[in-house]
C-alpha cells in the first residue's frame, strides 16, 4: 500500500495520511523542501532532520545540467550523492525547460533547448526525463508535462492537456528505479471541465499519486482553489494529492481543506537569503534597521536553532554585513517554521479541530503575507 | 595564574601550556579562528565546538564599524551577541586602520580615518581601542600598535617602535573589562636590536602575554623566524607568546619550536570560500574538474563532518554551482584540519616527540603549500 488515510476530517476534505516510500514513510499533509541542485540551499542533511523536514525535492532540469547524470550515477544516486537517506521527490524538468531555458523546438517527443547556464544543447521529453529520474533514484518521480501559464486561452489549454496526457502515458511506460513511485499531473488551467477530463484520463492510466499542476503561477488566489476543487473529486481517495509550487501557509491550509496532501515551494529558502523571516504572524524583514537593538528571537516561542540561540539584533547584523551565517540562520528558521506549521496541521486533523485551527491560524498568518 | 607551562620540550623551545581566561582554559599551542564580524565566516558556535576550536578572534576595527559599540553593548558583549561562551581575543584595530581604511591623520593620540564601508569618519587610538575592546568584553585584549610593513627602513622602524611602546603603555592604563587579559605587541621589523628593545620595554610595563607583530606581512620565511628568535629570549617564560596573522601549518610548527604558543589567521576560512581544502599533504583545489567523479572524502582519514559524510565529487559539484553548502563544508574541514594539527602538536610535545613529529609533518605538508 502506497498511501493510507489515517483520519479524514468530518467537516472538510482534509485528511491525515501516511505515504510509504522506498526511503521511509511521510506523514501528510507535508511541505517538501526544495533542494534544487542536490542541496536545500545553505542547509546540510543534519539541518533537515533537525528542522523536521521529511522529503527533499530535487530538480531534474538543474541536476541534468549540473552535475549531469554520469556524476550522480557514479555516486549511486542522489541519496548517496547528497547524503540524505530520507525520501526524495523529483520533478520532471518540464517546468524549468519552459520557464528557464532558451527553447529551440517542441515536438511530440519533447523539447530541444539550450541550458541557461552555458548554452549547451539538451533534449528533454518523457523518455529522457524518466531516465534522468531513474538515475537520480528518487522515491517519487513526476511525469513529464507542460505547465500552462496564466492566463491561457481555452483552445491552447485544451491542446496542452492532450499533450500532457500523451506524455503522462509515455512517462509511465518508461523504466523506473526500484520502488520508485510515479505521480501524474493534472493540468487544465482555469477550465473546470479540462481539469476533470485530465484527472479522469490520468486515473485511467493509473498512478501512485496525483499532482495538481499549473497552480500558483500568478493567478488570483480564488482560481487556485478552484483548480483544486475541479480536480480533487475525480482523483482516488487512496492516492496522495500534491499541489506543486505552493508554500504560503494559509494557502496550504485552504488546499488541505480541499483534499490536498503535499506541497513544495522555494519561498522559505529563497526569502531567507533575502533577509526575510516567515513567522506565524506574517513575514518579517529582519534586515530592517529597526531590529538593530532587538534582543528577542526572530520569532517568539520558536524552537529552531536560530531562535533558541540568537537575537534579531545579531541576525540583522549578519544580514547587513552579507555574512553567510545570517542567511543560513534564517533558512533554518523558515524551513522549521513551515515544517512546524504542517505538524500542527496534522495534530489538528488528528484531534478533529482542523477547521478551528485553520480559522485561527489564518487570522494570525495573513497579516503581512 | 594566567599561564602554566605544563611541559617544556627538551630539544626545542616548544612548550605545552594552559592559558586561563574568564571564559575557560585554552590548551596551547593553539590556533585561533578569525571571526571578523562576530562570526567565523559560514560557521556557527556549535560548528566551532565540533571542529575543536578553542578561541575566536574578533576584529575591533570591523566591529567598531559594524554593528558598532552600542549594539554590542546592548547585547551585553560579544560572547552573548554571537552565542559563543568560549574565550574571545580581540585585536586592537590598528592593523586594519593602517591596511584597510583611508587614513586621514596620525597623531600621538591615534588615527583619524574613513571607514572602508561607507566613508564615515572614525578615530582610533589606544584609548578608543581599549574602550571598544572593553565593550566587546573579550577575554584577551591587544594593545594598540603600529604594524610595520615589509620592507621598512631602520629609522622608520625605530620611530614606530617608540610610538608602539607609548601606545602600549597608554593601552595598559585604560580601563578593562572584568577579568580581561591584556597582551603587549613586540614590533621592530627585521631589526634584532629593535625587537629586543621593544620586548624588554614591554616587559617593564608588564602584560599578561606578548604578541610578536609585523610577522607574515610578505617577508621571506627566514625573516619570520628571525623576528621570533630576536624577541622570545627577552619575554618571560611564564607568559604566553602569540604570533599574529600566521596560519600555515609548517610555519606554525617552526614558530612553536622557537617558543610561540598562539596563532591566528584568516587563511583556512578564506581559501575554503575559494574552493581550496587544507590537507595534511598540502592545499587541494577541490573545485577542479578532476574531482568530478571522485568518491573519496576531501581528505582521507579526516574525521570532520564534511569528510565523514560527503565525497570530493559532491563538494566539487557544490562549489562549481556556487552553492553555500560547498564553501561551508570546506570551511568546516579547514578549521577542523588546523585545530587537529595543533592537537597533534600538543600530543607530540606531551610525549616528548615534538622534533620528530615536526620533521615528519613538514615533509608531508610542504608539498603544495
Amino acid at each position: 500500500m502506497v498511501f493510507e488515510v489515517k483520519k479524514a476530517d468530518s467537516r472538510t476534505r482534509a485528511r491525515l495520511g501516511r505515504l510509504h516510500t522506498a526511503h521511509g514513510t511521510v506523514e501528510t499533509p507535508v511541505f517538501m523542501d526544495v533542494g534544487t541542485l542536490g542541496t536545500v540551499k545553505a542547509l546540510e542533511p543534519r539541518d533537515l532532520v533537525e528542522t523536521g523536514a521529511q522529503v527533499v525535492l530535487g530538480n531534474t532540469y538543474h541536476l541534468l545540467l549540473r552535475p549531469g547524470p554520469e556524476v550522480i550515477a557514479a555516486a549511486g544516486g542522489l541519496h548517496r550523492f547528497m547524503g540524505w537517506d530520507g525520501p526524495i521527490l523529483t520533478d520532471s524538468g518540464g517546468f524549468q525547460v519552459f520557464s528557464l531555458a532558451k527553447m529551440r523546438r517542441i515536438t511530440e517527443e519533447g523539447c530541444r533547448f539550450n541550458s541557461h547556464i552555458d548554452g549547451h544543447e539538451f533534449f528533454l521529453g518523457p523518455k529522457e526525463s524518466m531516465e534522468m529520474q531513474r538515475v537520480i533514484g528518487s522515491d517519487i518521480a513526476m511525469v513529464f508535462d507542460e505547465c500552462l501559464p496564466y492566463p491561457c486561452e481555452r483552445a491552447r489549454a485544451q491542446k496542452s492537456v492532450e499533450q500532457t496526457l500523451r506524455w503522462a502515458k509515455a512517462s509511465k511506460e518508461c523504466p523506473h528505479a526500484d520502488g520508485q513511485l510515479v505521480f501524474g499531473i493534472v493540468q487544465g488551467g482555469v477550465y473546470d471541465d479540462l481539469r476533470r477530463h485530465c484527472a479522469e484520463e490520468l486515473v485511467k492510466i493509473g498512478f501512485d499519486g496525483y499532482a495538481i499542476g499549473g497552480v500558483s503561477v500568478g493567478e488570483p488566489e480564488e482560481c487556485m482553489y478552484q483548480a483544486v476543487e475541479a480536480s480533487v473529486p475525480f482523483l482516488p481517495e487512496d492516492a496522495p494529492r500534491y499541489v506543486m509550487g505552493l508554500g504560503v501557509m494559509h494557502q496550504m491550509a485552504e488546499c488541505v481543506a480541499r483534499g490536498v496532501d503535499m506541497f513544495d515551494c522555494v519561498i522559505p529558502t529563497r526569502i531567507a537569503r533575502h533577509g526575510t523571516a516567515i513567522t506565524r504572524r506574517g513575514n518579517v524583514a529582519i534586515k530592517a534597521a529597526k531590529w538593530a537593538f532587538d534582543q528577542g528571537p526572530v520569532e517568539e516561542g520558536c524552537e529552531c536553532y536560530c531562535c533558541r540561540n540568537f537575537t534579531r539584533s545579531y541576525v540583522r547584523h549578519l544580514l547587513a554585513c552579507d555574512e553567510i551565517l545570517g542567511l543560513r540562520l534564517l533558512t533554518i528558521h523558515n524551513v522549521h517554521r513551515l515544517n512546524r506549521f504542517m505538524a500542527e496541521m496534522r495534530e489538528a486533523i488528528a484531534e478533529g479541530t482542523f477547521s478551528e485551527w485553520k480559522e485561527q491560524t489564518r487570522k494570525e498568518t495573513t497579516d503581512n503575507e
